[in-house]
């Protein structure tokens, strides 16, 4: 069950709290294959430019990432700055340079167009339309975006909504994007053009699943230590994703439970700058904070027995 | 099982997108009592001024409140005037105009010195040191504070935790207090300070509780409409307290079922302005909601049957 993302494959400089970066690999691609590949193998859709360290990617391959969809380009890589808040609960975007990423055009290999399950990563929602052109029969086309995208291209945005099945995007997002601070009326807001499903993401306070019938909450795991917050959402929807993928299963259960999978590598990816926080992590290391989001939301109804 | 609550009885003017109130009764024993009357008797100790409009008193004892420790004193009543954001995110308090309030010495009727639980509500943490003093073999006290007495008595705020239960504050109070804005280590700093159980109020991302074992995460009641969320923090503590009083019983698990009556008070009180989100709301009505909760955060780890 191939599971594909295409998205932004950047160096990221970083300063928080607790130190900085300079050029470390990052971006929505990145993250999101780190995460997703300890639960299923991911296929990757990118660019790179002449500048940047393979080093990363020869780990991520490793593990079972298929990387031949991403191109190397002459020129410099993607690249983002950013200054986290003493809390690291805002962020300043100090510095995005493009790169090779402006003239980006997704093109899929052959064999990852039998992609089951499809995460397109936040990038021109023009560029993900044309992605989407390019998959033959998913049975998951899951989608974010940003604050930039509702603002430049929106109409292009609403119409990639009515040909995706969950978008998967910030609190601040989904309000910008339907203009109602509610955000259950925001959800709702998204589900009337188009897609069935929406997650919304709440950074430190975790993540709703909206759908038609049902709203489900997961709670961000209880971390004493916040290294880095950047890619805790690309990496919340790597093992979201790959939990899809690993199981074929898209019922009500299934759909949660794949919400605490990325609830879980969200937490992976703060502890640490960039993808370092995957290192090592195992299926199993991912299970027991699975088990641990069961203890700390789980209560009994009165006169129920324990489960 | 008796319940006492000491704190607040207040004349607010509150300010929302939504509409404004003009000497709405609030404070926190008001919000406390007529939350947690729904499920259990409570005794109030509180002070009102001459100008106080007892109706709402009146309506409260009709639903099991014994009004027998409120004094009237000569004077005006306690005032509260404030203005909320257009998002309700944040409020700005405009005045607070103690009156009586600032002459108050709680003095505990005979009748209710055997409360078996208590709740200190928001008051000066000597005079919530006081009421301790009175009451003769309580089974849980728990005691709220805020960022004023956090500033101005640290100390005796210092004092009284080592002689209570259960610390109920908002995550901004934990944080000022701990001096630590990771509101895991926040909690644990309030149980290495006396208490063996914190509930840490988080707003419309709903509440934790943590001793020394676990950590219970209780999410908000998701709400499509907030009309003003004065008193959700009392209410809270209303269901939370009357609840255990109800039940007697102090065993993790129904502890974790009275935080989610807790968020479901929290829900009934942001429905309205004062506390008319509590008119006519029977126990069968929080129990609809304390269902909600469950499906909210359910799920199943793999391969288990659904409860």
């Amino acid at each position: 069950m191939s599971l594909l993302v295409v998205g932004s494959i950047a160096l990221d400089s970083v300063a928080t709290p607790f130190g900085e970066t300079a050029d470390e690999p990052g971006g929505s691609a990145v993250f999101f294959s780190a995460a997703g590949s300890i639960l299923h193998p991911v296929q990757v859709v990118g660019v790179i430019g002449s500048d940047y360290p393979l080093a990363v990617l020869k780990g991520l391959e490793r593990r079972g990432v298929d990387l031949s969809g991403v191109e190397q380009a002459q020129g410099e890589s993607f690249r983002w700055r950013a200054k986290y808040s003493y809390d690291l609960s805002s962020r300043e975007t100090l510095e995005t340079r493009l790169g090779v990423f402006a003239q980006f055009r997704p093109k899929l290999p052959e064999k990852f167009r039998n992609a089951r399950y499809a995460f397109l990563g936040n990038i021109d929602p023009e560029l993900q339309l044309g992605v989407l052109d390019q998959v033959a029969h998913p049975a998951l086309v899951a989608c974010d975006t940003m604050n930039y995208w509702i603002q430049s291209k929106r109409d292009m945005l609403l119409e990639l909504l009515r040909h995706i099945d969950l978008l998967m995007i910030n609190d601040s997002e989904a309000r910008e994007l339907s203009g109602d601070w509610n955000i259950y009326r925001a959800a709702q807001w998204v589900l009337a053009h188009g897609p069935r499903m929406v997650v919304i993401k709440q950074g430190e306070h975790g993540a709703l699943l909206v759908d038609g019938t049902s709203i489900f909450k997961a709670p961000a795991y209880p971390l004493q230590e916040v290294f880095d917050p950047t890619g805790a959402g690309d990496a919340f929807a790597g093992g979201f994703m790959a939990y899809l993928a690993s199981t074929d299963d898209l019922s009500p259960p299934n759909l949660r439970r794949a919400m605490i999978y990325g609830a879980a590598m969200g937490s992976f990816a703060v502890e640490a700058f960039g993808v370092k926080g995957f290192d090592n992590v195992t299926p199993a290391d991912v299970r027991a904070r699975v088990r641990v989001f069961k203890e700390l939301v789980h209560f009994d109804m009165d006169g129920e027995k324990s489960a």
